[in-house]
């Protein structure tokens, strides 16, 4: 009798052969140079689906085509979508790679190549898990939905058409209906730590401002005009100042007001993480951390909103001095939101609370660049529990949960456009150079990620769905 | 019997011929391309003083020389030093000037040439105001010495060593002995207003700084790092709004300790000039005038300390959003002094203040670019009343006292090496473009200063010295 374990140690070395084979493939879809490979590499994950009797099609899009497969339906089973996608950064600077960057070389239990984390090698270890479930059992107990895109570096502009309905007749149905599933899962992330795998379940929403004070008609001698206008620069340092205060509290007015605090479960994991604040102080080169009160730096780092000033010029930055009143000054500033706070409600606000604060002489214009909303799937998800038995088979090891400070805007994409939550799954660790020469992945963790996958099947199967 | 004015009447012509030779000379000291024409510049005056029977010099400097030049002692009577500049601006951008900067042309009362009221034009005024009354008097009431400079515009490296005694053997005595004076009279800046000669008898003193603020060791990604360290840029915005509140008070502990108090006499003087609030509004393009609570627009322009922000900077400046955490952000501002606050004791305190408010993770460095105090003449100086007096001959009207928001180093230079005050007498007006194109000067006002001038050694003869 074939059990998953049994299919996974026959097979283990021709899933690395296959995985060696595919980051030959220099899918750099940002250059149109590399056209051919970046197609050939969808075309090979196609034929890779289609070999294990999925329904597979390449999606055109106004760019890279998407690679969609699915096993068949099964009644009163969940649906899983699986998103991944198969472009990869371009590799340059070249020179600081050890191996060239589409030659994939194994080193101290690694492969080192431009994708082996992100995403090829964390992808395609659902891929081998639907085939170890199908292998073992001769069917899946439920239905597998794959949608691999090929322009995730690079804005995403083919899967953002299509999932807007661009492609509905091309696909021959509602998008929608397309990608119906009860939960998405991609593994395009890290573990929390080595031997700590983990479930990323929460992720911070964004809002960007670009914030413009408008003065005097021309630059001034300061010494001819000082002490009679408002200077601008002196103006948005006074206004930035005011949005947070001395114990790291936004003072927009509101602006906690849909903010869903952390439950005492969710402290306590993060506490049991042991995070270490002088290794962090440390590794960030500072005399000490700094942000809201009343919270610990994971809590503030993952499951608080925050303020940061991402850019700041007025009058002259030369060398030596210059006594210029500037006309203008700029910053670039932005909020990361948590659920539920609402990017909309937070600029309204903004924009009250800047009308008000601004100095007289001065004229302010407030832009904003862009925004989206937090995400976080509630600790007692049941598929989250699912998820979690499938590490701890895969892995030996029951995975922590973690939030991330960053934004995924894909998952955004499918909860708000398709209303599915996403398990994000990281098989890669921090070190991995993602975006950096030496890019890596741990075959370790390559094949413990296939048995998780293998796994996870059978315990999404479980989750009682309508 | 030849007067004064009957003088000034025969040589009228001969005044304007003469200011338009020296125009057309290029006395751009800046430029080696013209150093012959700088030379000629100084030989020329150099001529014009000999010709007056002036014990003349050409002191050689390590830039370009200084023409000095003397009438004998008067045994009872103060020594008058009259400065000025024969050195030019460059004239760029050449294309905006209606004739060329240096052939002197006459349009609707005014000459139009570089130099024509910054500096030549008013400092020749004394040269034929010297010529005047000694023509008229056979003698000068007092002894006058005049230090005409050739790089007023570039630095004045030549003067400053001067100053500092290096050209001592080069002139056979101290160069405090060479130019002990009582008063130092300056013609190098403007009216109040057509028809309203001034007697500038205050400038701020300034201390320029650049502070650095500097964070983590990188860049940091702003979602990921957001909420656990001091952002530089927020510490900065922070730090610069505590400087000062709301009522545009200085908040650095003792700042305004020796600040000499406007006088009731000074604060009546400003009113009655009925400085337009709207029109300067208008002029400037702002909505409202800001500044230190509970003073004039006048009063805080200049006889007030003022708090400016130069240049700001910080993270990213390009277009659209970038995510980032700056590792340091920076500002240059500068602090306008008046008597008698003391730069370096606003320096240490602001060093304290900072070091107090700085926030916690951020290390801050401040540099102190230059600093200089303030000067003010008292209003009840019998040298002011002899030069208004002066004036009221030369211009048919008596002077207004006005104040600069300016510093002019050279004033400083004298009262703090020679300690001489200085007598500020612009014949100039405000839109006479000393930096740009279409330089002029008023011819009317250019004879009104010679009359001014000739009239002044007289009554400076009238002040009681020891």
């Amino acid at each position: 009798m074939t059990t998953i374990e049994s299919y996974l140690q026959d097979n283990s070395e021709r899933f690395e052969t296959d995985l060696f084979e595919w980051l030959r493939m220099a899918s750099i879809a940002t250059d149109s140079a590399y056209d051919d490979q970046t197609r050939g590499a969808a075309n090979w994950l196609a034929d890779k689906f289609k070999a294990l009797g999925l329904a597979t099609e390449t999606i055109e899009t106004c760019g890279q085509p998407l690679v969609y497969a699915q096993s068949p339906p099964v009644a009163g089973a969940p649906t899983v979508l699986v998103y991944g996608h198969y472009d990869v950064q371009p590799p340059d600077p070249i020179e600081l790679w050890t191996n060239p960057p589409f030659e994939p070389t194994v080193r101290d239990g690694n492969v080192y190549a431009r994708g082996a984390t992100d995403d090829k090698g964390q992808m395609i270890t659902h891929l081998f898990g639907v085939e170890a479930a199908l292998k073992a059992n001769g069917s899946l107990p439920l239905q597998v939905k794959f949608l691999i895109e090929g322009e995730e570096e690079s804005g995403g502009a083919g899967l953002d058409a299509f999932l807007k309905g661009k492609y509905d007749d091309a696909i021959g149905m509602p998008m929608a209906k397309k990608l119906a599933a009860d939960i998405v899962v991609i593994s395009d992330c890290s573990q929390y730590a080595p031997g700590k795998p983990a479930i990323t379940y929460g992720l911070k929403g964004i809002i960007y401002f670009e914030l413009f004070v408008h003065g005097p008609n021309r630059d001034l001698h300061s010494g001819s005009f000082g002490g009679t206008v408002t200077n601008p620069a002196n103006a948005l340092s006074e206004m930035l100042a005011k949005i947070k205060d001395a114990d790291g509290r936004i003072q927009v007015p509101g602006f906690y007001d849909d903010v869903i605090p952390l439950s005492e479960k969710e402290s306590a994991q993060f506490e049991s993480l042991n995070f270490s604040d002088d290794e962090f102080k440390t590794e960030l080169g500072v005399e000490n951390l700094f942000g809201e009160k009343d919270f610990t730096t994971l809590e503030r780092r993952w499951g608080r909103p925050t303020f940061d000033i991402n850019g700041l010029w007025s009058g002259y930055q030369g060398e030596g001095a210059k006594t210029v009143l500037p006309a203008e000054a700029g910053a670039k500033f932005s909020f990361r939101l948590v659920p539920d706070q609402d990017p909309e409600k937070i600029h309204a606000a903004l924009e009250k609370m800047l009308a008000d604060v601004c100095p007289p002489g001065v004229r302010i214009e407030l832009k904003n660049h862009h925004g989206a909303p937090g995400f976080v799937l509630p600790l007692g998800s049941p598929f989250m529990a699912a998820a979690a038995r499938a590490i701890e088979s895969g892995f030996g090891t029951a995975p922590v949960f973690v939030r991330s400070g960053g934004s995924i805007p894909v998952v955004n994409q499918f909860k708000h456009l398709l209303g599915i939550d996403t398990l994000l799954l990281g098989w890669g660790q921090d070190d991995d150079n993602p975006h950096s020469p030496d890019e890596k992945f741990s075959l370790e963790d390559f094949h413990r990620g296939i048995h998780s996958s293998a796994c996870l099947w059978a315990e999404i199967a479980k989750v009682q769905v309508e």
